[in-house]
C-alpha cells in the first residue's frame, strides 16, 4: 500500500539541537519491511537519568513489562534505547520475553552497558513472533556507526503506518548556558489517552535526578499525550522514554523554563501524532470549559473526540452541532441542556438550550472548510476544564484498517 | 441519497400476529421526507399498561422527559403513542417542550384520552424546530384511519437512515387463549448500549400491571437492546415502549412462558437494529466468558465491539485476532494474556498467550469471509459473561454520516 504524505503533516522534518551525550544509528534488518531501516539506537553516555510512561494495557507486550522493570536503575555506567518497527512483540508468549532478552544481551554486549540498562520497543502487527535474529544480527553495525546527529534518521526508522518522520526540540540558557532538548514519536492509528501506539523518545542534555526527571514526565502527560486520541483505541506497545544526561552541566532541578520547554516539545510531538492520524484530513482541538470538575470535562472532550458521528461530520466538512449535543449527553458527565453553550471556533453555535440567534448554516459550513477546527462546549455549570485533540474519520481510516496485514 | 437495503436484512417484513386493543395509522406530513409516511399514531384500549425504558443522556429530548414523567399514569381511560421521523425535536429549547404539548393535546382530543396518557416520539435530525402544526394538521386524517393490521406501514413511518421496517413477534397459547406480541423499531447508526438512537414500541394483548410490566421490561433490555452497539454514540431520544392491552383476557403475571416470549421478540428487534447498522455488511456476535465477573465481561465485550480497529479489520474479513488482544487489553477488565482463549466461530486462535499451533492464516481467512461472525474470547479467570452484538465498520458508514444533513 502506498499512502501519500498526510496533507496535516508539517512542511518537513525540523532541525533539532544536538544533545550532548546521545548518539544514534539506525539500520534496515528486514524484519517485516523491505528497502527501508527498522531498528533505531540510541546509545546514552553514563550518569543518564531515565524516565518513563507506559500503555496500561492489560496485553501489554514484554518490552514494555520490562522497560517498566527497568526505570530507576544505576545510571553510572550508561544505557541504551533499541527500537524496531515491524513487529510488536506483543502477545507472542514465553517467546516475546526471549526476544526481549536476546536484544537487550547483545546490546549491552556491544555497548559495554548492564542489560538492566537497555530499553527496546517494538511496533508493528501484533501475535506474529519477533525474528530478534535479524535485530541482533545488526547490533554490531548499529554500535560502529553512532552518530550525535543522527536523529532524523532514528525518527525514520521507527516508522509504521506513519507517513512522516515526527521531530521535536528546543534549546533554552540557563545561568548563561545551553539545554538541548530533542524528540522523536511514531504513532498514528490506534491512539488513545492513556498511551496508545505511541512511541516517544526524548532527549535532553539537562542534569537532573530520575526521581525529578519522572514526576515532570508524568505530570506533563496527561494535558498532552493522554489528550490525544485518534481511533479511542489502546494498544500494547506504547511507551515514552525521557533521557537526561546531564552533559551540559545544567541542573535543572524544579527549574520552571525548563518544564515549561519540556511541555512543548512534548506538545508538539503529541499534536504531530495526531496530524499523521490515519486518514486524517482535519486537526480537531476539542475545548470543554465550565464543567463541574475537571475530570467531568475531560470525559466530555473525549466524549466528543471519540464519537465516529462528530468525526465523519468533520471529514463531511458539515457543522452538524446535534452530534457535539449528543455526544455532551452520552459521556456521562453532569451537563444541562439549557446552559450548555457551543462554538464553532468563534461562532456562537448554539445556547440557552437551543441554535443562536445569530448562527447561520453558512458561517458554520464555511467554518468547516478549515483544517484546523475547534469544538468548544462550555457546559455553564462551574469551572473544570479540559482540551483534547484528535482527527477525523473519513474513507481512507477506513482503507488503511481493512486490509492492514494485507 | 439513495440507500440500498442492509445486505444482512432478513428477506422480508414478517407477518405479525394482530393484538386485540391496538390501532395504527400513518400519514405523510411532510416533517423532513417527501413520498413517503412519517407520522405513525396507535391507539390502546382502555385498560392498557405502559412500561418504558429510556435514554440516559443527559441531553435527551423533551419528548423522551414527557414519556419518562408519564408512566404508570391511569390506564382506564386508554392511551396513545404518536411518532414522526425526520425531526428528532432534541435541543430544541423551550420551543421543544411546547412542541410535545400541542401534538399531546391535539392527540388527546381527537381520541378522547387523556393528554398524559399520549406517549411521543421524535427521531431525526437534532437541534432544528419540530414543524409540529404539520404532525397536528394530520391528527384528524389519523384519528380516522385506524386499523388493526397497520403495524407494518407503521414500521416504516418511523424509519430515517433505516434501510427496511423491523418487526418482530408471536403467539402462545397460555390456558387455552390465544396472547400474541408484535412490536416495531427503528434505528440504525448512533446505537449504543443504554438505549442509542433507537425507537421500539412492543404491544401485547396480555393482561398484566404496570408494575409487572415494567420489571419484565427493565430485566429484558439488559441482554438485548442495551446488548447492542453500532457506533458507540447513544441518541437523545431513544425510546422503548412495551403496551399491554388485556384483550387477551390472560393474566400472564408470573408466567415463565410469556416472558421468554417477549425476550425473544425483544432479542429479534435488537438484532435486526443492528443488522441494519450503517454501512454494514457483517453481523458480529462477540462472546466474552471466564471473566472475573459479569460486568467485566461486558466491559470487554463492549471493548471488543466497539473498536474501529476490530471492526474495520472484520469488514477487510481479516482474521486480525492481534486487534481483539488490543481491545481486551484496554478494557479496563482484568485479564491474563496468558490465560486468554481467542476463537473466530469454532476455530481456536490464540491460548497460552500467543496463537494456537493449529491454527492457520487460512482457516481465519476463510471464517472471515462469512457474514455471521462469532468472536469468542475467554478470560480464563472465573465465570463472568456477556454476549452483545455489533455490525463492521464500512466505507458506507464514512459516506453516509458524512454528509447526513446535505
Amino acid at each position: 500500500m502506498t499512502q501519500k504524505v498526510s496533507p496535516l503533516a508539517p512542511k518537513g522534518f525540523p532541525t533539532l539541537p544536538l544533545v550532548g551525550g546521545v548518539r544514534f544509528s539506525t539500520a534496515a534488518a528486514g524484519i517485516k519491511y523491505t528497502n527501508r531501516t527498522d531498528v533505531m539506537l540510541a546509545e546514552l553516555a553514563p550518569g543518564t537519568a531515565i524516565a518513563g510512561v507506559f500503555t496500561t494495557s492489560a496485553t501489554r507486550s514484554s518490552n514494555v513489562l520490562d522497560c517498566q522493570a527497568k526505570l530507576g536503575g544505576d545510571p553510572s555506567a550508561g544505557a541504551a534505547i533499541i527500537v524496531n518497527s515491524g513487529n510488536s512483540n506483543a502477545f507472542t508468549g514465553k517467546a516475546g520475553d526471549g526476544s526481549v532478552e536476546a536484544i537487550c544481551g547483545a546490546t549491552a554486549t556491544a555497548l559495554g552497558v548492564p542489560p538492566n540498562r537497555v530499553f527496546t520497543s517494538s511496533t508493528g502487527v501484533i501475535g506474529e513472533r519477533l525474528p530478534h535474529e535479524r535485530i541482533t544480527d545488526k547490533i554490531s553495525v548499529l554500535a560502529e556507526t553512532l552518530a550525535g546527529d543522527a536523529i532524523h534518521d532514528a525518527a525514520q526508522a521507527i516508522m509504521t503506518t506513519d507517513t512522516f518522520a515526527k521531530g521535536a526540540g528546543t534549546s533554552l540558557t540557563i545561568g548563561g548556558k545551553t539545554v538541548n532538548i530533542a524528540g522523536i514519536a511514531k504513532g498514528s492509528g490506534m491512539i488513545a489517552p492513556d498511551m496508545a501506539t505511541m512511541l516517544v523518545y526524548i532527549f535532553t542534555d539537562a542534569q537532573i535526578a530520575q526521581t525529578d526527571l519522572q514526576s515532570l514526565l508524568s505530570a506533563h502527560t496527561g494535558p498532552t499525550f493522554n489528550s490525544i486520541t485518534v481511533d479511542s483505541d489502546t494498544s500494547t506497545s506504547d511507551t515514552l522514554l525521557l533521557a537526561a544526561t546531564g552533559a551540559s552541566g545544567v541542573d535543572v532541578t524544579g527549574n520552571a523554563a525548563f518544564s515549561t520547554a519540556l511541555f512543548d516539545v512534548m506538545q508538539d510531538l503529541a499534536h504531530q501524532v495526531v496530524r499523521d492520524g490515519e486518514g486524517a484530513t482535519k486537526f480537531i482541538e476539542v475545548r470543554v470549559t465550565g464543567a463541574a470538575t475537571g475530570s467531568d470535562a475531560k470525559k466530555v472532550a473525549l466524549a466528543i473526540a471519540n464519537s465516529p458521528l462528530v468525526k465523519t461530520a468533520v471529514a463531511g466538512e458539515d457543522p452538524n452541532w446535534g452530534r457535539v449535543v449528543m455526544a455532551v449527553g452520552k459521556s456521562g458527565a453532569q451537563a444541562d441542556r439549557d446552559t450548555l453553550t457551543i462554538r464553532f471556533g468563534s461562532i456562537l453555535v448554539a445556547e440557552n438550550g437551543w441554535v443562536a440567534e445569530s448562527y447561520t448554516e453558512e458561517a458554520g459550513a464555511a467554518y468547516m472548510k478549515g483544517d484546523h477546527i475547534v469544538i468548544h462546549a462550555d457546559l455553564g455549570l462551574s469551572n473544570g476544564q479540559s482540551t483534547v485533540w484528535t482527527c477525523d474519520l473519513t474513507h481512507d481510516y477506513i482503507s488503511i484498517n481493512a486490509d492492514y496485514r494485507s
